[in-house]
């Protein structure tokens, strides 16, 4: 152990480290905190000297929560700072921080279907809003995608896949309002405004990635034989 | 109407088109529709003078199907490419084509967990695919997204969103069952299997977007107000 260490023995507790020390506890590199230092992402260090800083367990929580969102639900840094910005405010309501991780993980399409693909489908997408009692802002991004995919399998002839839109809705509530539950057990405000971002991103990784095994499964067990 | 198009009046019926033609109906850039032909995601048209080919309404269908996969769903243009050929082959089994396109929207991910978090996220999974059944393959894409999703989770100190794994799956299960029963309505092979693929790929971004809809309208509910 150098002399940069010594003052950290408590590991993850609650000591100082150098960036040397982060970088080996997070599996960061250093040249990556030091551009998340620059790009305001994580908050600089405790200066001890005028060319050493030191950073704590925030720091490390930090730069984990950026990596999760960079590497696994693979966020645009520029988006992983609006979201982090929307966390570290006092007075941005939690539904408009909500709406910065919605930005954040739906991609900005191109419009590719024809205005009376599009049409049927807007109409069809209101029906299912009304039924479901589901109030959305008309510029929501995930409406404008709910709104192509529909019209995209239309034009693909897959009008089959849509006809069931409404179970798909009754099947997704179910599971958000067990993503509900689980981050209000949180106990202070900025622990459940730090979850449900979480929960909102990595939400999902998470039912993406249980869709495909699920799909895998049926598969494997249908369709292993040459489809013709 | 110019000589160039004077013989597919039918408009989208079984008429064949020039290229200027192709491009007006699908919206779809006669560059880009040129470059889909030198990656062969195109097949070539039919040659009807030694400068110049017709296109049917086969060609007008894939271009479809190939922006739908390029603009919606985000699919880098070699994973279509691994797509469609798996949907051309008459001897690839409709389970191997459905691993080309989890592989299609499943993104190459650096690991960022730690050993330890890795390690019990990977029991955790392997019990929850035991009690529901699930037969998947060890190098399943949508295997390790999980796994890391969870570590993730459980680093950055958010367990109560795992808790509930066993109901995610649940509901997952229930939507993807439904998506299976809508494909296997169709009537021949081909049109399974190209059913399966676009539901496959498609249905990401219809459940992602369900979900952030869903979201969306019960935190405007809730959590409009101010978070501390």
């Amino acid at each position: 152990m150098d002399t940069d260490t010594i003052h950290h023995s408590q590991g993850e507790g609650k000591g100082l480290m150098r960036i040397a020390e982060l970088s080996r506890i997070s599996g960061v590199p250093v040249p990556t905190i030091k551009y998340y230092l620059r790009e305001n992402l994580l908050p600089p260090g405790e200066l001890t000297s005028p060319n050493q800083a030191s950073y704590s367990d925030t720091h490390l929580r930090r730069l984990r929560l950026i990596r999760a969102l960079v590497d696994l639900a693979q966020v645009p840094v520029a988006r992983v700072k609006e979201v982090l910005e929307g966390l570290d405010s006092d007075t941005m309501s939690l539904h408009d921080q909500i709406g910065r991780a919605h930005r954040a993980i739906t991609p900005q399409r191109q419009l590719t279907s024809t205005s009376d693909a599009r049409e049927a489908a807007t109409a069809q997408v209101d029906t299912l809003l009304k039924s479901r009692g589901w109030t959305v802002e008309p510029d929501a991004p995930a409406l404008n995608t709910l709104i192509d995919t529909i019209a995209a399998l239309r034009t693909l002839q897959q009008d089959h896949l849509v006809g069931f839109l409404d179970s798909y809705a009754a099947a997704v509530e179910k599971f958000t309002a067990l993503e509900i539950a689980a981050v209000t057990s949180r106990t202070t405000p900025d622990q459940i405004a730090e979850s449900v971002i979480i929960g909102t991103i990595l939400g999902e990784t998470l039912i993406s990635s249980l869709r495909l095994l699920a799909q895998e499964s049926i598969s494997a067990n249908r369709w292993t034989s040459p489809a013709s």
